[in-house]
């Protein structure tokens, strides 16, 4: 049935609709085009179907729901202020995009509470809601009950053509569908209109066709601006399949209710202007003032706030049930949610002696994570499709597949940027779930932009990457990184570490696993390293380290990091016997190292050592920072080659002989 | 038909195979499985088919081949050296994946001629032919003649799942489709094995379904292994589709022959070892020894020397009628090829003085791109659906599309990935088109892949990045680069340039179009900044240089790029009030300035004075470089904030008064 125009449905979707004409206004910046036309979708489903609490944005079972299309974030914070959530007020509303408010130009788990999780850059968020999805599946699968169903949510979202045309969302999306995840719920907002115009200039495949493709269950409702009943049945239908995602695809009209601008890329991302405004606020009937909500329509989506209570009540008691028939379960279900780590997690870390055989850092990273999988189980990781190179099978586990959730090792196949996006999904869950995931190191590049908002929302992902220097030899310069670890610690609230041996690959886990509130990216070798006198799990969690020659002032020290480290460790013997005074410094991560105190940091690196050779397989990039004023380093300010690792590494300088002649030179 | 063992089909499909099955050996290094599943698909393509001419792998109107699945390259190494081509002989094939050979482990067509483009990295390959296939089409629409045809060749891609699963072909192809890109004929190896097993485990999608979703023609060769006539059939079909890119899905088996091996990930990415390829042997009846080719294989597949000369021939022949017919468009068609730049193509690049009002660079670039676009026909790029923020449309024509390929507006959509890669495939057409494309300098993350590949494989794509940094506004840190530059900088070959005004932006673009083997990034503001007194595009050229204070040995050097440079310039007058000796330097280019020489460089950035301040709204990163040791810099250390440009830009010390203060603690 179409919506009349004062009835309280209207109301209610009209309001939404002016809070974002009005807010965008006095910001003068802003998307109200996706806000005025996803309304009443945006509507049925918070008003109808979703299940959560305003008065506790973090209640465990609540639905989660993401805006893939996070420009229109102002739909978002509508609904926030609409539905009583306490973080967003009229004073926020009228705070859009302004410093220092809760009401940022795209939405932010970490400045929102009923945010789920930082959207924007397109395609993030439809993948990122996969990961939410995996999760509660994963959850079910191990903590549900057949007479007692504790972990039950739907994920809902809604996205654009934006999102859609993204290649991110198809790789998620493909694998959604593969694991058949039947509570994923996916409203696509079809406008036909993207920031360059029509849709018709670069955007004209069949959506729908390519989500059954995927193996989604797909509708269409054809008159999103007011078949409010169309879009109600859609969602129970999706809801009713339970072996699929679903995707609705609901056409609508941007900017739906502007006279002169709905329609057009116009309103997509620009105030209406006073006089649109006037003629919106005429052709919709509106008669309310600035940022003015209609008794009736906040009364009517208030009642979110009893029901919230009610849902959780509810929940509370099956929990309550739930402790006392399954004790342990209970137990180990709110450790998990309280994000405590279980007693003596890392009692089972390996370590190593120079005595014991030296053997490549992804092997040594296998082991580890096989030693972490059984004490935590809240571990659950994979690779895109290189499982035997990453190593990152957890041997106690199977596959996570369609009707075996309960499984922790994930396939996520050649989808490096899905696999990203999805494993924030998982951390944002904040059920407690360690996400973690694997390729080898130079495609950080394809699953840069979900890193990147891994460290910027606060997701504890840990990223397993291999290969990490030329070292990787034949494979040749496409899949060698030189400049990656740099452009990787460039970002912000990414903690970098390169282990160079089986106890800093214990120490980068520790820190890794405990690190749950930004990510971890560690970079593995392909070929053997020994086994270091002087390396611990603890010394790994200072970010550097003195592995030798400590005692007095050294003429020169050399810095290493990974396999180079090993280098710089025989090059000291040869140059101490040639009476130098020689510091050998491990140095796995900057970021730990420059989070010491000023005196540790000077102990190990003292200024008066200007000294210093710095040997890292990969770019100089930024390390004049730790190099000195006569210092030098030993880099690669090429692209790689394909050859034998070994040669390679000898060709590019990386040799015990050339360690000892570049730094003689320096020594002068 | 199935193809008898002996054949002489057999005898050349076996032959690829065995090279591939002993380089692989000798190597121990290497992918097998694809070059022995793909081998008759190959075959038909390369032998009745595909229009080269070994002799002259440049000679402009052949077909390309791409091999997107590029760890398979033993397959395009063993056709090189069997049709005849000079890049590749017997000896190369045994120096398959050493230092210095011409068949690393991935084909890299700066090493091998006859390659057409780097692949490796999985989907990059498949969106660089639909490059391929627009620089066709669009040449073809401004040169071919109702009476003579001088451009018309095909673009034939070789793919594998590892393609298919990544977000970048899913990107391209979209793009391809909707385009309608009839001369791309791309051929899918499904032979439902990827590395970590089979794809089952992670990729059931309906691939055939979604290509047709995209607008593809579709088909589906059952027996793709020895029924060569239903290739052949498939690929004369495609061809006959003018208006939709094809895709023929070609079911085969991965390592088809190797009786233990065949149909397993085994045989993906490693040698099959002695015994097996001695089974194999067996098994195909094969009876040649280690890099034996039988004559009769020999002299078939080396027709295609004979065959390709004549093709050149003939086309000579259409170039010398057109010559006569079509002298003037002759002359420039020849001209684009030479790569040589018309003349005074640079005439009209803007310049500015400081009375000249000021504006945004990014609106700068739109009127130097519009300067450069008359005078430059080569030139053709767009944007990822930011045409209006980016500002890259050119006014002097149209957009490309199905039945306009004369126009040089590419509408590439929300596709941010495979708009780099489809600018390398247009780059490495080698048809002298200048390429650029656009997004918001942050989401160069979202396309870094590509950016890298841009670099290694010396395609000369221009990338126009605007809204550079936090002063951006409103949008946020999702949309805020901070980390970004650096993370550019860091790449080999990539010039990065960030321009302070209108004359720099002349000079950013000149050095851009100029740089034809390397691809240059040009970062632009959103916000307003004044012309600069001393900016020049010969200066731009050098990367950095004084805009004042060249006279005497300052006492501080004031270092800025970009939208930061102005404030150093106001705060130098009001320091120099102070009777300090200030030196203010723009430093739109690292990578210019490091090209320049040791007298220059110390010219600007005199050894001795160690008290430096760099302004540049982004990280630190790197810069410790030019700092000097007792120098600081005003940077961005977080992420960034949504509120008003200016604000965030003052909340972060981009201000003149704060630039003086730090530079006054700076001098102490």
């Amino acid at each position: 049935m179409a919506v009349a125009t004062q009835s309280l449905e209207a109301l209610c979707i009209n309001s939404i609709r002016f809070l974002a004409i009005d807010a965008v206004e006095k910001a003068k910046s802003g998307h109200p085009g996706l806000p005025m036309g996803a309304a009443p979708m945006a509507f049925v489903l918070w008003d109808k179907f979703m299940r959560f609490n305003p008065k506790n944005p973090n209640w465990f079972n609540r639905d989660r729901f993401v805006l893939s299309a996070g420009h229109g974030c102002m739909l978002q914070y509508a609904l926030l202020y609409l539905t009583g959530y306490d973080s967003v007020g009229l004073d926020d509303i009228k705070q859009f995009r302004q410093w220092g408010s809760r009401t940022p130009g795209h939405p932010e788990n970490f400045e929102t509470p009923g945010v789920e999780v930082t959207t924007g850059p397109l395609g993030q968020g439809i993948a990122n809601a996969v990961g939410l999805a995996m999760a509660e599946a994963h959850l079910a699968a191990r903590f549900n009950q057949s007479d007692c169903t504790l972990v039950d949510h739907y994920t809902y979202v809604i996205l654009g053509d934006g999102c859609n045309m993204e290649g991110v969302s198809g790789e998620a999306c493909s694998l959604a569908g593969h694991l058949g995840l039947g509570k994923l719920i996916a409203l696509y907002d079809d406008n036909h209109i993207s920031i360059d115009g029509s849709t018709d200039i670069s955007f004209t495949e069949d959506v729908a066709k390519r989500f059954e493709a995927y193996g989604w269950h797909v509708q269409h409702v054809e008159d999103g601006n007011t078949d409010l009943d169309a879009i109600a049945k859609a969602i129970e239908n999706a809801k009713a399949v339970t072996d699929k995602p679903s995707l609705i695809k609901v056409t609508t009209t941007i900017g739906y209710g502007s006279p002169n601008k709905a329609n057009t890329p116009g309103v997509h991302g620009a105030a209406l202007g006073t006089d649109e405004i006037i003629a919106t606020r005429e052709n919709l009937g509106w008669s309310y003032g600035d940022f003015e909500v209609p008794e009736d329509a906040l009364n009517h989506m208030r009642k979110a706030v009893e029901r919230g209570a009610s849902y959780e009540a509810e929940w509370e008691e099956t929990l309550a049930t739930y402790r006392t028939q399954y004790a342990e379960a209970a137990a180990e279900f709110e450790r998990m949610l309280s994000g405590k780590l279980p007693e003596g997690w890392a009692d089972g870390l390996p370590t190593f002696t120079p005595a014991d055989k030296g053997t490549a850092t992804r092997k040594h990273s296998q082991a580890t994570l096989n030693a972490l999988a059984p004490a935590l189980p809240e571990l659950i990781g994979g690779s895109a499709d290189l499982t035997h190179s990453n190593l990152t099978e957890i041997k106690v586990s199977g596959d996570f597949q369609l009707g075996q959730y309960e499984n922790r090792n994930l396939r996520f196949g050649v989808r490096e940027h899905g696999m990203g996006a999805i494993c924030n999904g998982i951390a944002l869950h904040n059920s407690g779930l360690i996400p973690y995931c694997a390729t080898f190191l130079v495609f950080a590049d394809y699953m840069r932009a979900a890193i990147r908002l891994s460290a910027l929302s606060e997701a504890g992902v840990i990223y397993v990457m291999t290969h990490d220097s030329v070292g990787l030899g034949e494979d040749g310069p496409t899949h060698q990184p030189v400049e990656t670890v740099a452009s990787l610690r460039a970002i912000p609230n990414l903690t970098v570490i390169r282990p160079a041996d089986g106890n800093e690959v214990s120490g980068a886990y520790k820190i890794a696993v405990e690190n749950r509130k930004a990510p971890t990216l560690i970079a593995f070798t392909r070929q053997n390293v020994p086994n270091l006198d002087g390396s611990s799990i603890e010394n790994t969690a200072k970010g550097a380290y003195v592995l030798s020659g400590a005692e007095e002032t050294p003429d020169i020290i050399l810095i290493g990091t990974g396999s180079e480290v090993s280098l710089c460790v025989d090059a000291a013997e040869q140059l101490r016997a040639d009476g130098k005074k020689v510091r050998v410094v491990s140095m796995p991560s900057w970021e730990l190292f420059e989070a010491q105190d000023q005196a540790y940091k000077e102990s190990v690196l003292p200024k008066s050592v200007t000294k210093r050779l710095v040997v890292e397989a990969a770019s100089s990039f930024g390390w004049c920072r730790y190099m000195g004023s006569e210092g030098d380093m030993i880099s690669i300010e090429r692209f790689g080659a394909s050859a034998p690792g070994d040669l390679v590494m000898e060709k590019f300088g990386y040799t015990v002989d050339n360690v000892i002649a570049r730094a003689k030179a320096v020594l002068g």
